[in-house]
């Protein structure tokens, strides 16, 4: 049984209990499932429903711990539906058992009231922990890193670090890299668990350690942090404050949700769609709107301009009406080649693998690429121009054919380069911007050489 | 100082005293440097010149080790550069220090010559494993898996374990994961290093173990693979053959490139170009002609129908030439929507945020938020139609806009839903393929308002 089909079976299976109210039958399903698991078909119910109490019914069925990991796996919606029937008690208790950046996640979901009644609630040590993680910027290092990580005071030796780790262990994140601080608490080295459990057992800590140690600010971007979690590897990667003094790690796994969430952001940008905060299958419709309107207005604006190329070159036209069935093939393909154009610079931006000095190179190829797919474009559509209006359309339309492709290309290609230079975001430079830009110059191109050839002709 | 500004000032020394062939300094610098830095590095440098000697000059400098790791970040065509420029001798002992899935990404990379004999100069064991793991398909859990995981065989007590877990470690690609395998190397459970850490000496393991673990056969989608990583946060997945032998396991590093290099792929297909096999600034040119050209030809027919449908209302348009003014914006806007529409649920599907059972749903969703965008464009766009034809050129333009909207984004929404039920990759529903789409429907819908609207007035 693959993995998926068992899953099916055991979500079927745990449904179905739940429908008959048979607490037994759940008691013996639920330990069978992964957090993950539970969390997806709560999210399922949550949408079913609009209260809740089938899904409270679920999790009250489930050991603290569990509860705790399974509503980390749930989306702030959810999270927030559930939090808001759940007494101040238990939800106390379930924040608790939270690890400390999903905890800080969800208490910046609840309302200023909320917030103040369970932070009264809080031993001193915790609510200044929460306070703090819950101050980061959203984006940044900070608002994804966990406080959960393993700090050894410098000056231990390899087994006394070992005890550390032991006692540490059930709460911390990953014991699988140690930081080693010193008496202010700033980052000084890093050890593997590995390492450790090779070394001798009277060495110091401060012998063994690797100095340095790749750490980022709190305030960096989590793209970045992202980025130096990948390239190098990491486990993890700890966060510092001004003082270089050790704030927090980003573990592995947040660093995989930033660089899918970053890859979709992007993707969206790419057809000027703003970042949203949810899925798309959940986010408010209010939100959905605005996030789509905002260049769709624009660009009908930077539409007109084609339209006024069109009524510049009337006579052409009204003297030729042939030419007018050609016309959104041509703007249509050079908008086309140019998207492409775009797309490949801006997600090489992206990944690191295109910087601004490799403009020149990239000139060059494009050049070549370009006028290789115009030129093959253009074969493709000269016979059609024969049948349609004679040699001479033929003629206008494959020449336009290369010129629109090769200008659209440049155009794609080398409009990320600028934004960036002029410090707006490369990926401004989306599908639908590019093709409204190259469809105004296409019009102007096709019918300048219309008019110039057909006037000689 | 900043982790980029350190990385830069290094690789600027380490530049300067390569050009000054100046050794004692390149000693003192390469072991400041991280392993995928000094790939960094090498990169560039064979990309600036035909012939690598200077870059083996760097690699020579390396420890054994370091020179394993260093070559396993470099793309596959810098590695091919120097294994061509190395001997037999100096490049198997480089193999032999590599992970083994890296060995085994070199090992495809090189001629069947070179292959055969350096495979006959490896010890048997050596020679199996290499030529197993190269045998997987590309794109497979079995092509990115590697062999170095910690497999513990059932019945050892945690002492025992734990004895075997320290021998393992300098060749293992985690310890932190451990596998319990029966006597025929079937999967029997899982251990976490932690768990193995805190438990007593004596226990059995397979009291300990976790029997019902997370794994993947050995030809699953690569894509598959990184999203269960994902979704469990693992650090490893274990991949197994038809007979539940464990194979290999993927760690959360590799499966992090996957996400990464997925993203990418599904962004080129966004805009009809095919998977590349390399970076946008290192891919052939030949073969970034071919998978950008198929469907800029097949759209250029695909947009002959949209030029047909201009043809067919020739009288509509001759009788009021105002209206091919406002062409381009309605179908650009029609496309625009469309694209955007399409591009949300491509991704949505991809994420596995959108399935199959949320179309009703979903559609209800785009029907009121693609109606308020047509109406807030149409509403745009109304004043300059009264402003170039009058009122009724002002009401065809604010109808068609609504409608060929609405039209547009439906279509782009259902389009991804429809491929799949069909058995294609939902992404085939690309911005250009939609935007033509709407390109030719867009045409007929707005001279056919105008048609029926003119004449009655």
């Amino acid at each position: 049984m693959s993995l998926t089909e068992s899953l099916n079976t055991h979500r079927l299976a745990l449904c179905q209990a739940l429908d008959e109210e048979d607490g037994e039958r759940l008691d013996a399903l639920l330990p069978e499932l992964r957090s993950a698991d539970i969390g997806e078909i709560l999210e399922a119910i949550l949408e079913e429903e609009a209260d809740p109490p089938r899904a409270l019914a679920l999790l009250g069925r489930l050991r603290l711990e569990r509860r705790a990991s399974v509503l980390g796996y749930l989306p702030g919606d959810a999270q927030l539906v559930l939090a808001e029937a759940l007494s101040d008690e238990r939800l106390l208790a379930i924040l608790e058992e939270m690890s400390s950046d999903e905890r800080a996640d969800l208490f910046n979901l609840l309302g200023e009231d909320r917030r103040q009644r369970l932070l009264r609630r809080m031993a001193r040590r915790e609510r200044e922990e929460l306070k703090r993680l819950a101050s980061y910027e959203e984006g940044t290092a900070g608002s994804i890193m966990t406080a959960d990580y393993v700090a050894i005071p410098s000056g231990m030796t390899v087994s006394q670090a070992m005890m550390r780790v032991r006692q540490t262990a059930p709460d911390a994140e990953t014991v699988y890299q140690l930081y080693i601080v010193d008496g202010q608490g700033r980052l000084a080295g890093t050890l593997s668990l590995r390492q450790l459990m090779v070394a001798p057992p009277g060495e110091a800590i401060d012998e063994l350690m690797i100095r340095d140690v790749i750490h980022v600010p709190v305030g960096e971007a989590q793209e970045e942090v992202a980025r130096i979690v990948a390239r190098y590897d990491l486990l993890a990667l700890p966060v510092v404050d001004a003082d270089t003094r050790l704030v927090g790690i980003v573990t592995h796994d947040d660093a995989m949700d930033v660089v899918e969430s970053e890859a979709t952001e992007d993707i969206h940008k790419g057809m000027s769609i703003g970042a949203l905060e949810d899925g798309v299958s959940r986010v408010p419709l209010w939100s959905l709107y605005r996030k789509r309107v905002t260049w769709l207005v624009l660009l009908v604006f930077a539409n007109l301009f084609s339209g006024a190329g069109i009524a510049y070159f009337e006579e052409t036209i009204a003297a030729q009406v042939a030419l007018v069935f050609f016309l959104p093939l041509l703007i249509g393909s050079g908008g086309n080649a140019g998207a492409q154009a775009a797309t490949l610079m801006v997600r090489g931006m992206a990944t690191g693998d295109v910087g601004i000095k490799d403009w020149g190179k990239l000139l060059g190829r494009e050049l070549l690429v370009a006028g290789s797919l115009g030129l093959t474009m253009a074969l493709a559509v000269a016979p059609i121009g024969v049948m349609r209006g004679g040699e001479a359309v033929a003629l206008v339309v494959a020449m336009s054919m290369v010129i629109i492709v090769l200008f659209g290309s440049l155009l794609g290609m080398c409009l990320p380069f600028l934004l960036d230079r002029l410090g707006w975001d490369p990926a401004t430079a989306s599908a639908p911007l590019v093709t409204t830009l190259i469809d105004a110059s296409g019009v102007l191109i096709y019918f300048g050489i219309a008019t110039a050839v057909l006037s000689v002709a």
